[in-house]
């Protein structure tokens, strides 16, 4: 049986409101509504801002959806558990995830897909359950991001978006495995598989590209080429493995025709992490005929489409996308947990800046200037 | 010590010129020059035509490749060997193929790509050894087709762009596997490597489509959907495999929405061998979140740029190409030979028409007017 705190009430707590695109978060008072069936309620402890956050809050495509609190990387403990919830107990240690694993649908079951049928990324602001906001500021409701919305100081999510951690594993650190740095590591463990003695191309070096860059170096690949507009990323990414480094902006030659040339053909792995469909062709030309794999992680902020010419294809490329690095969020998460826990890979150095929940708009502008890898805000 | 046909000779002999984009072929006496170092002549017994056969001859693009002799699924009796050829002797039977093997470079030797960097695709009508052509017509050089050029009574070709076969193996049905079903069944087992009781689709029934589905059959798939605009295309299916048919002209709705009804939200694999890029966006629509693969074969006629929404491949699908199915030419042919000799598969009908090499040009019309399959030429 777990440990419940029967009928839990409406919280009143801080949270970061965004009011429009774009707009400066505002810290107001909230209501959340006590969790439903199958939902938790956590009280955030970490939460560090990714740039999809960013990109959300300053999309006006999407303007019916304000005000909505943002935010999904987030670390907390449970406050009270729903009906049914039997997982979780009052007091767990937690981390959020964006994309759920209900583990019993199709793709759950299948062991090969972290696309659940049932806790999928959802882009509506509200609840997977009721299609409904456990938030309200003044009466007014206040769209979820990403079922998550850890710029609170509590927040609802399904039992399904949630995965325990350790007591002894850091808050103000962990919180960067809900989204960022595990995409990085998986992408280049679980979608790429990479292998020792390998060339890699990574395209962007934040803080997920530095995470494929750091999966690459483990994996024991003999050449990390790192490109980025930065020249800042040079020294951040040799600590992280990068072997050779290309700024787009400063070298004489298209890209693709430098990397062809530093590989002798062509690298056998490239990764998107700008988050540009026109970096995902410039990937695709990057790698070599007959094996060469492209791997996109990045989400473009415009045109969405990405072309290719059959040619490079039919040569014998493959072109993948994953989200999440295609970790299934509940049966692998855990692992990684412990592998950092065990200091297999690195997660402190990628923390750049550790802000109260208060700053929580400098800490914004820090990601929209590139001017951070991640911000963490302690709540 | 291989059996020398000592300083080999000009042969005069009948073959097919194509003097100018799509204009009707001639037969003409040509004159065919010995093989040059490790090449070897061939007596072609016979040759079937493919659609690229018949899409570069009409290519207006390509005017001052004229004239020139198409033709690559071939089958034949090695004539002569040039110097340095021991792997083959005067009398064996051999397929031809138009990406070679030299087993030699990065490629070959790395097991895992069939883009042979000494032997690979020709596109400039020479012979890959000298930039030359080893035939003429009163005089003038005509150009070579994917330096095989088997709509001729003898030809050159490089000794890595031929495959032995056993004397018992039937020329007239195994010229096939040179390039067509050599492809479909390639994409089917070598590059999907499709899994038993998984659901399939096959954009476009030609002959590579139709190998695709007998691929399919063989390895288990339970649904093996066919989507051709030619409604004669589900007869032919069925006996291929295909168990279900969808006709774009007369299906009610969008072609992937139709196969994610039938396929309970998005097939396993698609396939597209059409040659038409806006057709692998629909292939890769059709396909599953998740797990999905599309495998583009087709060599398109216009448009080379594939397009897809980054959120197609994010939600877990991979967009691959392949070229002759993946297989190595000289290290996989010789068993697909073999399981042809076993019959593990089906040649015999996708062989829909046996005409003398005279007819050549009713052939073409045939294959132009998709109303054959493989038209085999007997010289």
């Amino acid at each position: 049986m777990s440990s419940v705190n029967n009928s839990p009430t409406v919280i009143k707590c801080k949270a970061a409101v965004a009011w429009g695109p774009g707009e400066p978060l505002v810290l107001e008072e909230v209501e959340v509504d006590p969790p439903k069936e199958m939902e938790i309620r956590v009280k955030v402890v970490c939460t560090s801002i990714c740039r999809s956050d960013v990109n959300q809050w300053e999309n006006k495509a999407q303007v019916d959806l304000f005000p909505r609190i943002f935010g999904h990387e987030a670390s907390g403990i449970v406050e009270s558990v729903g009906e049914g919830v039997t997982e979780f107990e009052v007091g767990d240690h937690i981390l959020t995830v964006f994309i759920g694993e209900c583990q019993n649908c199709k793709h759950c079951v299948s062991g090969k897909s972290n696309m659940c049928q049932k806790l999928g990324l959802e882009r509506r602001g509200v609840m997977h359950t009721d299609q409904k906001t456990r938030f309200s500021v003044r009466g007014k409701p206040i769209y979820h991001y990403c079922a998550v919305s850890s710029f609170s100081e509590y927040t609802v999510v399904h039992s399904g978006c949630a995965v325990k951690i350790g007591r002894d594993v850091p808050f103000d650190k962990v919180c960067l495995l809900s989204c960022g740095v595990s995409a990085g590591l998986g992408a280049a463990w679980k979608v790429a598989d990479i292998t020792r003695g390998s060339s890699v191309v990574i395209f962007g070096l934040g803080t997920v590209g530095l995470s494929v860059a750091q999966g690459a170096r483990l994996r024991g690949a003999s050449k990390i080429i790192g490109v980025d507009t930065n020249p800042g990323k040079l020294e951040i990414g040799s600590a992280f493995g990068i072997t050779d480094f290309i700024n787009p902006e400063t070298c004489s030659q298209p890209v693709q025709q430098a990397i062809k040339e530093l590989t002798e053909g062509g690298a056998d792995y490239s990764f998107e992490c700008v988050g540009d469909t026109g970096v995902v062709t410039t990937a695709l030309q990057s790698c070599c005929d007959g094996w060469g794999l492209t791997v996109t992680l990045g989400v473009p902020k415009s045109k969405p489409e990405v072309t290719a010419h059959y040619g490079s294809l039919l040569s014998g490329r493959t072109l993948k996308g994953s989200l999440f690095g295609g970790w299934r969020p509940k049966s692998d998460l855990p692992l990684l947990v412990d592998k950092y826990m065990n200091n297999e890979f690195e997660l402190n150095n990628l923390v750049s800046h550790d802000m109260p929940f208060a700053s929580i708009n400098q800490a914004l502008d820090l990601m929209r200037e590139n001017k951070c890898l991640r911000c963490v805000l302690h709540m």
